[in-house]
């Protein structure tokens, strides 16, 4: 049996261990022992809010035993892996970033833990996030902020920002997180790694604490396309109340061979970064050798719309805090930005909502007719790459100044308004030597689709393959 | 050829007239004529806002010509019949009883008013009605009120009030209306007719000045079952754009044998006249005598929550006029009324209308489980007659003293926020002589159950055999 360093071991895809595990040739218990080892070294990143150090030896003892039997029950089975704390987890404290859930145990399991725990994957624990889910860079003043592994001083990106540290940083293999507005997609464009939001729908949302009941999805951060397929496969379609499509085969699509990207002449490049952009047209140029034909797309209504939509899933946000009780009766336990967007919410009149549901059925118009032309549209995940930890404002190639978080849900925010599959992956690194993050949105259903040509650039580049060098 | 009396022509049946038509003993010309001599004597009634003498005279005239051919499209060909003002129809006003839309002279027929000039049906002209059908009265401040031909200082009901003012009184023999919350069922409980609004979906709303979107059902007044039967066969299931279901077998229902009937112990009794409680005692008893068996059915949610589902429609009411245009803009051109629910409705906070939302999903479920149990639900049609035009109070039982509005809307604003197909049909009289409604509810898509049900009771009364005394 080959010794195999720390490091290797926590950076091994989930497809490798699996194959080594299946060959004896690696334990479940070593992954977890890598993995905690660095959570331990690392605790500086607070990449989580809860450890799970003995259920998590214990797991992997039990999983060494099932898969030496040969009785492994899936390619996650003895793969240590982290949870959001939105998702529920029975017996175990589940905080949603918040102070007014900090003691909250559930009863019960999210039907993803479940799942997860179904596949044989080993929790490792609950991953940091911005309170509630409701910000986008990670940043939390109930128990400390996420820290960007490629520079500490700056976010991680949100609000599942732990689970993209912990990602970025092998502690554990993969990560499952939600998406509101760029949640998953966000983190891990600013952490380096691959951050998948399906279709709404194709991944129950049941027991996880709600942001935007209509908006809320629930993808996996992972370190390759494949992986973040592998976990998809894991979680998707299990739905006992029949609310989600069956899983799809997203597993292992075919290559593409011919295909057609869209490049949107609205919208997506109207404001930003110059080097984000420089990246992203290389990244057509690597699409276009590997036989893809890049057509221009309108996309009209998105400029003028998306803030109108908003509307929408601020008021879902405010409709479940006030409704349980939380706001406004404990506006003291929520954090300034989380109480900011909270009294906005509380605000905005019905006949306003309605025209963001009028500005949300455009905005899916424009998709629409976009994928009767193309089979993926091109964009960046961010206009920006990661910012230093407590700055507000920005300027994005010398505009007028806007708020950090206005600019970084801005490219991801249409895919939760259309609930369009979207990814994104490692495209490059900006002069600081900051991630840069490639998205790709598909058509509704079309995680295959997405997932093979997110592959086909994966393995022409090399992005992904670069860690931060960390403790 | 005998010789009939205007007023024998202008109360036949739809079915009686169809039947005369074919043998050649009456003429379209004449049924017309009838409804024309009558619609002028009895202007004061101020039934309709636009009367097409010529038009249907010459319409009477081809349709004349076809019929005798023995080219009849419909049991409708050559029968004159009514709209209410807020169907579009090409080249005539619709005015929606507003000052607004005072000069509005459409380019496109909705598609009801194509369907019944498709089947042969002739206009006569466009009905009065509670302006933009925001107001259960009748009472119109730019065009005179309706005025109820049982006790014409009385209001007719609306907002489809100059529709059932029209067919009581021989104007036409069935008219097509619009019931957002009652708008259908209260003028025809109040003047003493039929009148049926269908399951949302059925008929479609295509070129109807929209109150509620998700409230507004499209449906007959007639002054029988039968005939009510027929015109909602010639206008259900149209819909080019697939929205509405295809038309159902609702015109000849097979004659019920046993069949449940639901007596509400919630809400529907809470708070009634005590002639009107004892009329619809004594239609129980009747249908005990047709075999029905009446059971107790629970309705839990509906007292607390009819109130909060209420803002949904306000919502939707404004959302029309403020993106119109029209709101606040040009507020001085409303009625008092209409422009205090403007002012209301413009200030509904989204989170409560997500809380209608929610009160609307647990209505719906006390229905369901209520028709997992019976077939029909019984009910009054209105707690109250008719009260004098002008009135705004209303006391019932000796309680506290509430608004006329909120009476005669409570008990038929069910059937809008679930979408239930419900039809009021004459029960009898109060000391007074104004007629009193039962309200027959059934489940999604149950027309022709309903209406075989209604009908039984029908054939054993004779309540719809009466007519006001007019000129």
């Amino acid at each position: 049996m080959t010794v195999r360093s720390e490091s290797e071991l926590a950076f091994l895809s989930i497809e490798q261990a699996a194959a080594l595990l299946r060959r004896r040739e690696i334990s479940p218990v070593e992954l977890v022992d890598a993995a905690l080892a660095r959570m331990e070294r690392n605790a500086n990143l607070h990449a989580f809010l809860t450890i799970l150090t003995n259920e998590a030896r214990q797991n992997a003892k039990r999983a060494e035993r099932v898969i030496r039997r040969g009785e492994a029950r899936s390619p996650l089975h003895g793969i240590p892996v982290s949870l959001k704390d939105n998702f529920w987890t029975r017996g175990i404290r589940t905080t949603a970033g918040s102070k007014i859930l900090a003691d909250f145990v559930p009863t019960q399991d999210s039907l993803v833990a479940k799942s997860l725990a179904e596949a044989g994957a080993i929790l490792l624990g609950k991953t940091n996030m911005h309170e509630f889910a409701y910000g986008i860079t990670g940043e939390n003043p109930h128990y400390g902020s996420s820290r960007n592994p490629w520079a500490p001083e700056r976010v991680s990106g949100g609000s599942s920002g732990g689970s993209a540290v912990a990602v970025a940083t092998g502690m554990g293999l993969a990560s499952v997180g939600t998406d509101t507005g760029g949640s998953i997609r966000i983190p891990a464009a600013l952490c380096g790694i691959v951050g998948l939001k399906p279709t709404f729908g194709l991944v129950s949302v049941e027991g996880v604490v709600p942001l935007g009941v209509s908006f809320d999805h629930v993808g996996p951060l992972a370190r390759s396309v494949t992986d973040a397929g592998i976990v998809l496969e894991a979680i998707a379609g299990k739905d006992p109340r029949g609310k989600t499509r069956p899983s799809h085969r997203a597993l292992h699509p075919s290559r593409p061979r011919r295909f057609r990207l869209g490049w949107p002449k609205d919208f997506f490049f109207e404001r930003i970064h110059s080097e984000i952009r420089s990246a992203i047209e290389a990244a057509a140029k690597t699409f276009e050798t590997l036989g893809a034909r890049i057509e221009e797309i309108g996309l009209p209504n998105l400029s003028t719309a998306v803030d109108h939509a908003t509307n929408v899933v601020v008021v879902e946000a405010n409709y479940y805090h006030e409704s349980q009780g939380y706001y406004p009766s404990h506006a003291e336990d929520y954090g300034d930005d989380v109480r900011g967007h909270l009294e906005w919410g509380h605000t905005v009149r019905a006949v306003d909502y309605l025209g963001g549901l009028e500005a949300r059925r455009k905005i899916t118009e424009d998709f629409t007719r976009a994928f009767d032309k193309v089979d993926v549209i091109l964009a960046p995940s961010s206009p920006i790459s990661a910012p230093p930890i407590g700055q507000g404002q920005v300027r994005i190639a010398g505009e007028r100044e806007t708020t950090v978080r206005a600019e970084l849900l801005r490219l991801t925010r249409p895919a939760n308004i259309t609930g369009l599959p979207a990814i994104s992956i490692p495209c490059g690194f900006t002069s600081e030597g900051l991630p840069i993050g490639l998205q790709l949105t598909g058509p509704q259903w079309g995680e295959a689709g997405l997932l093979s040509i997110a592959r086909a650039y994966e393995e022409a580049t090399d992005w992904h393959d670069a860690h931060p060098a960390l403790g």
